[in-house]
């Protein structure tokens, strides 16, 4: 019982050290990203929730507004960032290797590989965990929390600190919306019960619905931060 | 340096005693449940995979083979204990309060709430999350990966451990394939690309599809099992 009693306290130990750690190197990222001129985004979801068709749709409007810059966290493959790339941005892929979060470190690591001067927008697609890089300040401006109709409505509740942390949430794949048994009306209501500020846009890839609103969102939270 | 060097160290050597705790505990388990000829099966997925929906469809058939028990896995709620439990099943809620994974300490804790003597089948339903669980051996005879046609076919690649790990990939939403950019051949040849062992059965809880299959599946590996 010693034993793990010990154990149990370690790892809280652990934790808060690397938590604390991490926090330290997010605010010297935010610092350095907004000296720039740079407003960041960290995107948080499941696994398939829709991150990256949603920035393949939002970057090419978004980028009419200023330049953008992505940085795509995944577990293995450079799938995502091979197709954000396509649109012509400067993509890095972080490879976790099986870490089930981005950490700040590991955004500080990559940023070199961007001409910050040359961005307005960052955007960080995290790995596909709506637990574990909630913990995990990366230096963003706004947190964006993205989920699909088709992962049902109660997600917000079950799932409460990503939606708690975060400014924005996007509904994604609403036009699956007649096929399944979740309602989108109900998602926005679940969240807003436990995060009444959180901003929503409820979207959908194939018809474009939402896109529109969620870029210009974007872009008049970066102006009004810049000016 | 130093004290980034040693805080990594610990954290690798803290995770390395956790996980060989854990699967001390999980054999201890494994052998208690075979030992009163119960079959455990540890079902991963990412939120909305749809993990509750195909136990309320398979339970009902599956409990025509013997008498099944579930432990249901989350972080916050005890809606999946609810809608299981209305199946006249007996069942618990374990609530991780933000762990984003079961682990077997937690599921030791809860098996004297079962009269094990009573049950044929043990069916654990996992925190969703398609990384953290994977490395944590539950007690269980076999691995479930599920995941839904709705998340993307190249799931299996980007998450590979938890494909590889699994003995059954259980494909969900079928009938939503027409709707989505997504094959279900897809997601299977890039499972079988890196677990060619791997049993398959393609499902919708809407349509059925799948749910006998799967049924006669599980009913069949414990009868061999037990005999």
């Amino acid at each position: 019982m010693f034993v793990r009693k010990e154990a149990a306290m370690s790892k809280i130990e652990l934790r808060s050290k690397i938590l604390k750690k991490n926090k330290s190197i997010a605010e010297d990222i935010r610092s350095e990203l907004n000296s720039n001129g740079l407003w960041c985004m960290n995107l948080i979801g499941s696994p398939g929730s829709g991150k990256t068709t949603l920035l393949e749709k939002t970057i090419p409007l978004l980028s009419k507004k200023g330049r953008c810059g992505v940085i795509e966290g995944d577990v293995k493959t450079d799938y995502d960032m091979k197709r954000i790339a396509a649109l012509n941005i400067p993509t890095v892929q972080i490879e976790t290797s099986g870490s089930c979060h981005l950490s700040s470190e590991m955004i500080k690591n990559v940023l070199p590989d961007f001409s910050l001067e040359e961005l307005d927008f960052l955007v960080i697609e995290n790995v596909g965990n709506l637990i574990c890089p909630v913990a995990y300040d990366l230096g963003e401006d706004q947190r964006l929390v993205v989920v699909s109709i088709t992962e049902g409505d109660e997600k917000p509740l079950k799932y409460p600190a990503a939606f708690v942390s975060a400014d924005v949430l996007v509904v994604t794949k609403a036009d699956l919306e007649p096929y399944v048994d979740a309602s989108v009306k109900k998602i926005v209501d679940n969240a807003k019960s436990i995060n009444r500020n959180i901003a929503v846009f409820v979207t959908s890839a194939k018809t474009g619905e939402g896109i529109d609103s969620l870029t210009n969102y974007i872009s008049e939270v970066f102006s009004a931060k810049v000016e």
